[in-house]
């Protein structure tokens, strides 16, 4: 899917919302235990429960590794039942890679040619050749951490050279030399949406992923009053809020709930900008 | 295996030779194509002939994740069959994860609990919350990446604070407080030599992972010189010059080859040290 696309797509589900489908097994209903492959009945009570909300999924794939092979053959079968069920979905495999050129070059070989997603973020502490190889296929995204929405992110994320630029707006200055827009997105985190004015100065057309809303305390309006450009360049992510609205037999339904509460959050933001 | 145990596993040996199973199964010798499991094939090869020379594995999972998950049963396989032949083996997994606590959390149980190694490569990147869950397990250990031997590290790892403080200095000079190190190691590129000597002056203990000796160009003597401490401190990594030595069905024997000529270079600098 590229720029345009995802944008089209955007206006016609009147909606920027990533469903992160961060799959615990533990934290899963009890009546689902007793399935094959729990994992997989959940995501797909959860996919048709907000499909309608949604324009991107983004499994995060320490969930499914932690279960080892089942866990992913689980992440196949649910990404195979998404495409199955919609062309109209763009799919983010949260994976945080990074690493010298062969090896990335295997990542993306993992990602775009085994699992076949539209896109895959990327830690870029390792420099250009760690996303180069990403960038060799058409029409997916490379997803780069710029600035997180975790704790941790005061780290080094804020480290400042001498005149005053920080960390996370050298990876951005720097690495959008390395793709388009078309081809880069950035994860910009929404306990940070103060920072997201000054990054719109250095990329204005660029989509940023937005973690952070919900559970982790972000605001959506004040992500959407500071982050949307004229392609809305924005996709909000949100998981325990959707995931785990429920605990009970109406997971899906709480979850469809609380994805359309979001979604007309969205729409309403969306025409407030003119873009539908 | 803890700090004191991984020393006298390098007395022992006399090696601190790890063996990178970066498996490529399109470089794999064409008589293992037949086999079930080519990718466990070559391994357990590798491995049966270079076990008297190294004191670490490091499979490389991005390989494996290229061939889904197949891949992952061939890791599995292989991480079963080391700890089979030898308990004297330290076993890292070179993942370069990293992510918000609770994904890290998942993260750490697929390494240490699934896949059961002592060791894991993290970004740094997102900071202290991505680092921690690891840090929880007994024994085992956090591989932070510090400075990388990749052209792509001179993007972002010497960014420079207005004290002259380099990024990769100020990830370990922080990261240091998060554990000791019993539990926590560096990755130090071999072609960037010079940088041991300063980096040994923040952490005179802490082991070092140094890939690049070989295929990326770094020195042997060089790494020991400027990186050898009073417990070794040093785990030197070689990949495609031992794995590839030959593509033919020799490729075991060239391989021992190779890593005996390392061990018994990795020896001589040893006893230069006093250390055996």
């Amino acid at each position: 899917m590229n720029y345009e696309q995802l944008f089209q797509l955007i206006r016609k589900k009147k909606s920027f919302l990533c469903v992160g489908l961060d799959t615990d097994i533990k934290k899963i209903p009890g009546h689902l235990k007793e399935d094959p492959d729990p994992c997989f009945a959940f995501n797909k009570g959860i996919i048709d429960a907000t499909l309608p909300y949604t324009v991107a999924y983004k499994p995060n794939l320490a969930f499914y590794e932690a279960e080892g092979t089942a866990g992913w053959e689980s992440l196949k079968k649910t990404l195979h039942y998404l495409r199955s069920q919609s062309k109209d979905v763009f799919i983010i495999a949260d994976a945080k890679r990074g690493d010298i050129g062969n090896t990335s070059g295997m990542y993306a070989r993992a990602f775009f040619d085994e699992l076949d997603v539209d896109a895959v973020t990327l830690s870029p502490y390792m420099g250009k050749d760690t996303v180069s190889p990403f960038l060799e296929y058409h029409d997916r995204w490379s997803v780069l951490l710029a600035l997180t929405s975790n704790p941790g992110a005061a780290d080094f994320q804020y480290f400042e050279d001498s005149k005053g630029q920080k960390l996370f707006e050298k990876v951005i200055e720097t690495s959008k030399t390395w793709g388009s827009h078309d081809q880069i997105m950035y994860v910009v985190g929404a306990t940070r949406a103060e920072a997201l004015k000054d990054i719109r100065n250095i990329i204005p057309d660029h989509f940023l992923l937005v973690p952070g809303v919900g559970a982790q305390g972000g605001s959506l309006s004040e992500v959407a009053r500071y982050g949307m450009n004229d392609h809305c360049g924005l996709l909000v992510n949100s998981s325990r809020g959707i995931l785990y609205a429920s605990s009970e037999r109406d997971f899906a339904i709480k979850a469809a709930e609380n994805a359309k509460e979001l979604q007309q959050e969205m729409e309403s933001l969306l025409r407030q900008q003119g873009l539908i």
